[in-house]
């Protein structure tokens, strides 16, 4: 069975997994902590990054980018409608920037930061950049949540999906991001309620119960993050 | 004609300048400073971000990536021997694994902050973050330069171009990136013979020519930029 190196807190893995579940693939998931640069996994994906796909015959994809075009081309073009980016090549450019909207502006702004001050740092040693989160990190961080979920509002207001009429990979970047933030009480839903009717409803599906079920060591989630009446 | 919004010293526009030119595609320049965060250029592009591809119908494609991606689907996809990127799924994966190598990684280790504090820093305003450049910053980016060039050296020297036997998007996205590095006087050619050897059959390539004729504002190039023979 092919395996996915990921970690519970990275939205790239989180997106990948939600692409794997929608399209009813099933892979052994190994824990990887990128901080520690272990050799072995150096060894499949020199940049370090997460996630990384390895399949039956030993072959890696590494990152979401990669990984999700390759099952693009391997598997959601036989899906029809279900298929997670769409047919024409400009609609297809709209899903992408959205999804690099997620996994890289929004994961630099605010997310990455994030998880990093509040939970990684628990976990490194100090010689690994562990120790107490920087307050100055988390205040920049939040103050920019505001103006993504925002911007999340507008998508999910003007259009079914955030992409357009159907769920797309769009839609998987943007929750994976939102969850993430979300098991850290960082999201403020009573300040969006559009976003938050458009999370309730990516949110019941069967491919995100695993992320619902999952807790790190350090933090449990808030109260409501595997309600799916919040 | 269709209008490509770049700037002189950003990899990523002259990443997509060379795929244009490679596929002789005829465009507009316009020249963006991104860091002035122009009301207009953000209608085109929310994240900000160069180069923005806008088409006959005024239609936006924002980042190299996409812009990429869909020159691949609506060009390149007829291209046979001159494609870009390759027919093979695990082909594509790895292209496209070291585009993002020299686009992000490469990109956030080295060349940016290099360009921030060489060139843009210079034309920006003090509100904008212009001034002297933060010596700190060059350091630890020159320090990454070796790692990076060690990394293409040996790509270069197991096969003909980066990726396989044929030129493609990681060929053009790390000369990209190199170009602006040599532009700035940045890369020791002696202490990397075969990324050098490799550069030099890149930089002879037509597409390459209207590259290595530009200039910017506060920084003439070191002497053998455009050198075909350096």
């Amino acid at each position: 069975m092919p395996t996915l190196y990921h970690h519970p807190m990275s939205t790239a893995s989180r997106f990948v997994r939600l692409i794997l579940s929608e399209y009813g693939y099933q892979t052994d998931l190994a824990e990887e902590q990128p901080w520690e640069r272990r050799r072995d996994f150096l060894a499949l994906n020199p940049a370090g990054t997460l996630p990384v796909y390895l399949d039956d015959s030993m072959r890696a994809l590494c990152g979401a980018t990669v990984i999700s075009e390759y099952l693009d081309e391997t598997n959601g073009v036989l899906k029809r409608e279900r298929r997670l980016l769409a047919e024409d090549p400009f609609q297809r450019a709209e899903i992408r920037r959205l999804t690099e909207w997620f996994l890289q502006k929004m994961e630099s702004d605010v997310t990455r930061p994030l998880v990093r001050e509040r939970i990684f740092k628990l976990q490194m040693t100090p010689a690994e950049g562990g120790g107490a989160p920087d307050s100055k990190v988390l205040r920049l961080s939040r103050a920019n949540i505001r103006q993504h979920l925002k911007y999340l509002s507008w998508l999910a207001g003007s259009r079914t999906y955030l992409a357009g009429d159907r769920l797309s990979y769009a839609d998987l970047a943007a929750a994976a991001a939102l969850s993430v933030l979300d098991y850290m009480g960082e999201i403020d839903w009573s300040e969006a309620p559009v976003a938050k009717d458009w999370y309730q409803r990516l949110k019941s599906r069967p491919s995100f119960r695993p992320l619902l079920a999952e807790r790190v060591r350090g933090l449990t989630p808030v109260s409501h993050y595997a309600d799916l009446d919040f």
